[in-house]
């Protein structure tokens, strides 16, 4: 399944750049499939994995703030083809025709 | 922590009763305490067990439809009173000096 | 259409009861049909109006705070019955055929 | 202030292909910068284009489908950078000292 997630330290200062770093290099030492963007990170896997490396991360977080609020969002098809991370946006630019900024 | 979730069967009716109701029953079931809401349900408890409980609910739903979009939003509050999930209401109430709908 | 939103102060302390009792406050005399939860505020209402509030609520919360993280769920179903917001959960309850917690 | 949302058309088919490669195209037309991700689109404006652009994109799909249901995040940081859309996550790498993938 993929799945997109934020999560947002309460209670500090109002840059989060440390604390996205921190989560984005955990989640690029797990090992799963996973793109960045400027509101979130999405990982490709299944419910254990994909759960289990949130969970790591909304603690690292934890551990430096008095409140996180963590955000996630499932896209759960297992009809569909392997490689969703990628395969979903080429499908629609071969819809569209072209390319679309990513 | 409190964690609110929602669950959205794709590719099936326009009507998600069915769903809602299974899986409310569900958490009903599980014995934690919960709020139902007219766009999602909110339960207080720990990650493993909120997370599993979700989980189900989500295969369930999944096994009635091909593609199922599951949110969840966590607020962790480590040093909050416990009970949050009434306290939060009864403390904006408080500061409103009357009771919101609820 | 139903919409759920939730907004977060980023950059204060740690509670956030102020900013909900103020946002619930300006809710409340908007005359929209409302209901607060643990986790958000949920109103009925067309487009225009309900954006407009809740542009006002987030507006309200960065007068107070250098960033803001808004969050907004839209149910939008023009042929389902009006009052939604009271006529979902007791729709699902009319399955269950008994009362959830609310 | 950036700005992420996902349009869901309910009581359709499960590929929902055909509704995102529409909604991008409209995005893309509208001159605001964007980025599609493999969840979401992200926009970077003010709150009334962004809004109507987004409301647009929601009846595109609404004029296709029964229901349907649109998620919208906000991050607004009014002392931020420009073109927060790009150096958000620019700043993210820096501090990891290393590119990330996108």
């Amino acid at each position: 399944m993929l799945v997109e997630f934020s999560i947002i330290p309460i209670g500090k200062g109002e840059s989060l750049g440390d604390e996205i770093a921190k989560a984005l290099d955990t989640v690029d030492k797990s090992g799963l499939p996973y793109r960045a963007t400027p509101m979130s990170t999405i990982i490709e896997g299944e419910w254990d994995e994909v759960m289990d490396l949130i969970n790591r991360c909304h603690r690292e977080v934890l551990a430096t703030a008095p409140r996180v609020v963590t955000t996630i969002s499932i896209d759960d098809r297992p009809s569909g083809p392997p490689g969703r991370i990628t395969s979903k946006l080429a499908s629609v630019e071969e819809r569209l025709g072209r390319e679309v900024r990513k």
